[in-house]
C-alpha cells in the first residue's frame, strides 16, 4: 500500500564535531519519504523554489517517490542551517529560511485523497488540519511536530493530536506540550488529548512507544560512528510507516516490529551527512540490522511458576 | 551461592522535588546488600561509626546480611547530602563527610576469604586492590567506581579494572575514563583495560551491557512516580549480582537475566526515600516486574530467508 507524505523538502547546511554539509538535500519530507521508499511506494507533496537542483530530484525519483506533489514555484527554497556539538542530541539552529514555504498551502492532488497510510510531517498544525481535509478515510495517519508549534498553537496542534494514529515526537516536546515532567506522565496526558498511540523519540536512547495499555521499548542501535543526526526521527518515521504499509499489519505486533525497522533505518542515516548513507543502502542490510536488534535486546522469559 | 560485598555504609540527607529524607539510611554497601538479599546470602564489610542506630543494623540482619565483616569505630559515619532537580538522572552533591570511612582498611574475615562472588562498591581503586590481595579465587568480581577517582587515580583503577569480570559505571564515567565522547568507542577502550565485560549505566534511559563480541540493551522501566535515585546504581548492581550468585549461570543468557533483574530492583528502590521501598518489597512483585520488562521489550524475530 502507498504513503502519503506531506512536509518540508529542504536545502540544508549542516555542521557537526566530525564535518561540514553544505547547502545538502533536507526536509523532514525528504528524509521520511527516502527512507520508507525501502518498504512502500511512497506520494509527497510539498514545495520547493527554482533554485532546487534536478539532481534531488533525479534522486527522489530513482527511489520510486512520486512528485507529482510536489509543487516548483518562483523564488528560493526552504533554507535551514545548524549545528550540533559532541551532544549529538540536539540541534541548535543558526539559521531557518522558509522562502517557498511560508505560503505553502498543500494541495493533496485527487490521485491521493484515498491514501490509506498518511504522515503528516512537521508543518504548521493548521496546514495538517487542511491535508486531513482533503483526504478520505485514511487507515493509518501518523504526525510529527515541533516545540514552536507546540508554543505558537497548541490548541490547533491538539485537534490534530485527535485524529491521529500515531503521534510522533521527541522527549522534549512531550514535556513542553503536557507540562509534565514525568514522563510516563507525559504520555498519558498526550494520549488524553485523543492520540491512538504515541511515540516518543529519545535520539541516542531509543523510542518508546505508549498505547492505551502498553509500553514497548526500542532501543537505539550503539554505533561507533555518528556523524549527522539530522533527519534520524524523520527516517525513523518512515522506516515505521513504510514497513506497516508494506505488511499491513497494524496489530501491536506489527507495531512493535515497524519500529524496530523505523529504528534500523534511523541507525543507518546517521551514518552519512545529509542522507547520503541511505543512497548507497541495500534492503539486505537493512534485514541484517533488524536481527542484530533483536540479538542485542533479546533475553529469556522466566518460566511461568 | 553468598556475596561478599565491600563498600560504604552511610547516612544520607537527600532532597528531591517530591520530598526530603533526612539522615536515613544510605551507602553503596548497603544498597547493594539489601538488594542482593532477595537473591542469595551476603556478606558485609564496611565501617560506621558509634553513632549508627541499631535500628539500621536490625534491619541489615533482618534482610540475612552477615554483618561479622562491619567495624564499628568511634566517631562518626560517613554522611552524605545531596540534591537532585527534575532532572533526576544526576545528584549534586551539597556535603560529604568521609569521618570514620577517612582511615577505612578493608579487613577481609577469613571465613570470607573463599568467596566465590565479589562486589568492589565504590571505593579507592588502593583498598579494592587491598581487597583483591585478601580473597582467594573468586568466580565473579564485579567494581564500582566513580568520577573522583578517575581523575584522582587513574592508573591505579586501571589495575582494578584489569581483574575484574564486571565493570559496572555510568555513561559519563565511561566517557571521562576512556576520553572517548562516542559510547561505543568509550566501551572499547575500557574493555581494552583488561575488564572481562563492561556495563554502562544510563540512569532513566537503562543499562548496555558490552561483552568481548556482544551488546546488550536493557530498557529502564518507565516509571510514574520517582521519588529518589539514591542507591539506584548500587540496586542495580544488588540486583544483578545476587542473581547471578542464586544461578551460578554467567552464561550470556544468564548475564542476561541478572542484568534485568538488576533493572527490576533499581525500578523497585526510586520508588522511595532511601531504601524504603525495599523493606516492604515481596519476591512476587521482583517476579512479575520482570515479567513487565519482558512483555515491555519483545517483538518479532524476522522469519529466516
Amino acid at each position: 500500500m502507498s504513503i502519503l507524505v506531506v512536509g518540508s523538502v529542504a536545502i540544508d547546511s549542516v555542521e557537526t564535531p566530525f564535518g561540514v554539509g553544505e547547502n545538502v538535500l533536507g526536509g523532514s519530507a525528504t528524509y521520511f519519504s527516502t527512507s520508507a521508499s525501502f518498504f512502500t511506494d511512497v506520494n509527497l507533496v510539498g514545495i520547493v523554489g527554482d533554485d532546487f537542483p534536478q539532481e534531488h530530484i533525479d534522486f527522489l525519483k530513482s527511489r520510486n517517490i512520486d512528485l507529482r506533489g510536489l509543487v516548483r514555484e518562483s523564488g528560493k527554497t526552504f533554507q535551514w542551517k545548524g549545528k550540533y556539538g559532541f551532544d549529538l542530541n540536539e540541534a541548535q539552529t543558526l539559521d531557518t529560511q522558509l522562502n517557498v514555504f511560508q505560503t505553502f498551502r498543500p494541495r493533496i492532488p485527487a490521485e491521493y485523497a484515498d491514501t490509506e497510510y498518511l504522515i503528516l510531517a512537521n508543518i504548521d498544525p493548521e496546514l495538517q488540519l487542511e491535508v486531513l481535509a482533503q483526504v478520505r478515510n485514511p487507515r493509518v495517519i501518523a504526525c510529527d511536530t515541533m516545540n514552536f508549534w507546540i508554543s505558537s498553537k497548541p490548541e490547533v496542534l491538539k485537534k490534530v493530536i485527535s485524529k491521529v494514529d500515531f503521534f510522533i515526537i521527541n522527549e522534549g516536546e512531550a514535556r513542553q506540550l503536557s507540562g509534565e515532567v514525568n514522563l510516563v506522565k507525559a504520555a498519558r496526558a498526550i494520549l488524553g488529548m485523543g492520540a491512538k498511540n504515541l511515540i516518543i523519540k529519545r535520539g541516542e536512547y531509543g523510542v518508546l512507544l505508549f498505547t492505551k495499555d502498553s509500553i514497548f521499548a526500542a532501543p537505539a542501535y550503539p554505533l561507533e560512528k555518528v556523524f549527522d543526526p539530522t533527519g534520524a526521527g524523520d527516517t525513523f518515521a518512515g522506516g515505521f510507516m513504510g514497513y506497516l504499509a508494506n505488511t499491513g499489519n497494524v496489530s501491536e505486533d506489527g507495531i512493535r516490529q515497524a519500529i524496530i525497522f523505523g529504528s534500523v533505518m534511523a541507525s543507518f542515516n546517521v551514518e552519512d551527512f545529509s542522507l547520503d548513507r541511505l543512497r548507497t543502502l541495500q534492503y539486505s542490510e537493512i534485514d541484517e540490522r533488524y536481527r542484530s536488534f533483536k540479538a542485542m535486546t533479546h533475553f529469556e522469559a522466566l518460566q511461568p511458576n
